[in-house]
């Protein structure tokens, strides 16, 4: 992609992330209709989707030769990763929405010809950006991302999971989870993944491992973690795959290695 | 108490919470030591250390007959919960301090008697301050706090708790922990007791379950709880003690009986 393309595609993508968190702000505290898709716990609400139709709108309005895979099914049935494709969540952590009134995000992942370009991903209550444009670094608000450090152990990681990895299962061998979960330092779960993503980024978490996430859980997240140099990929060492739902083990390099091999054993 | 007595001390108790707040913002982004205590992931730094005895030395200066008992231990050797008695975690969520920077509490519940009468949580870095004086109600910064709703259904509920309860251990049956993760709508896990105490009474959360507390983990958050109409109890279903380790199931009113009927049975 061009270098100036690319900064106008970027410049556009925030001022619309802005405006998207401006809408969610203003009916957070209104009565919304919440409903119930794959299961009971995977919860829609018209938020999600009039913020799917508002950057649907957008798009092709300014960019009509782009796709858009988004949660909601709002935009294109995209089949390959050919030209430029948005993937976006227009509010991951749909659960802390509804029940927290914060805790979530807007993620936004523009590729163009399989490669991350833009990884925008903005906690909306709290109103922290993170940015990632390819080959410019990552950033919080203003602020650059340091490269993640050099000194991770697994011992001294704090690892965000969901508790139901412990549990037993059909993906993934739960009593090896359950020796991470001892020999780790500590665990989180915050119920986002890509605040989850954000959060290793940023360092304050060292790993995150989810069996079940879909392109736009992870595409803006895996852009912004590539930035400061962590790794992304599939638990049976797989690239990650932008058209399919994926297991997913991110992390500091420092530890990548050791929770494929020690940690994380596919039933499937 | 008196009620004069009691409203003269929320105001000292407050400003020193915030004086505290402000000295730990001044030290976090410095090098600070860390060390461990019972085990290594059980951290402390020089930063607990000197918010413990900032809070020992004006407690000791203004109250001399009041006692503290305290997290670090530069508090008194408590043996009873006579006369005026103040609980003080430094730093709830040491972890999160260190790793994190943020997602840490200052924790102060003052009980009189045995009763609570003053209960704050300080969530530092995001300047967040929950209080609770008996019979007033509990606030969140200025706001009023809702008593907790009627309507919550443990299906529909989150609940915090640490993964390690999902793992085999010595305290609780896992399996009916796994059982609880599977049954409830999500869980969430953070950290710190106090603010998962905070986020009970906010409604943000439904319910928390921790095998291990200190009395300085939960001083502050059983009184904030009680304040909305949370329940605070330990697992064998005694009342919580204040001198004592405990196991601790904080909920909404509503389903406290069924995570204590259904999802725990102490093995000890």
């Amino acid at each position: 992609m061009d270098d100036a393309i690319r900064k106008k595609l970027f410049q556009n993508a925030k001022v619309w992330v802005y405006e998207a968190g401006d809408k969610i702000r203003e009916q957070i505290h209104q009565q919304f209709k919440v409903d119930t898709k794959s299961n009971a716990n995977d919860l829609v609400t018209e938020v999600d989707q009039s913020t799917e139709q508002y950057f649907q709108k957008q798009i092709k309005s300014h960019y009509p030769n782009h796709q858009l895979l988004g949660e909601e099914g709002y935009g294109d049935n995209v089949q390959s990763l050919d030209g430029t494709v948005w993937i976006v969540d227009p509010i991951d952590g749909t659960m802390n929405f509804v029940h927290q009134k914060r805790n979530f995000a807007i993620s936004v992942g523009i590729y163009h010809d399989g490669v991350g370009e833009i990884g925008i991903i903005y906690n909306v209550m709290e109103d922290v950006l993170y940015t990632a444009v390819k080959g410019e670094g990552a950033f919080r608000n203003d602020k650059k991302l340091d490269l993640l450090s050099n000194e991770v152990q697994l011992e001294t990681s704090i690892i965000a999971l969901n508790s139901s990895l412990a549990c037993e299962n059909k993906r993934v061998n739960e009593r090896k989870i359950q020796q991470l979960i001892k020999d780790s330092r500590g665990t989180r779960s915050y119920g986002s993944a890509a605040l989850e993503f954000a959060f290793i980024a940023e360092g304050i978490l060292d790993g995150y491992i989810t069996m079940k996430l879909a392109p736009w859980d992870f595409a803006a997240g895996y852009i912004l973690l590539n930035e400061v140099g962590g790794i992304t990929v599939q638990a049976n060492r797989e690239p990650v795959n932008l058209l399919e739902g994926n297991t997913i083990v991110a992390s500091n390099k420092q530890i990548s290695e050791r929770l494929l091999t020690d940690y994380i054993e596919l039933k499937e």
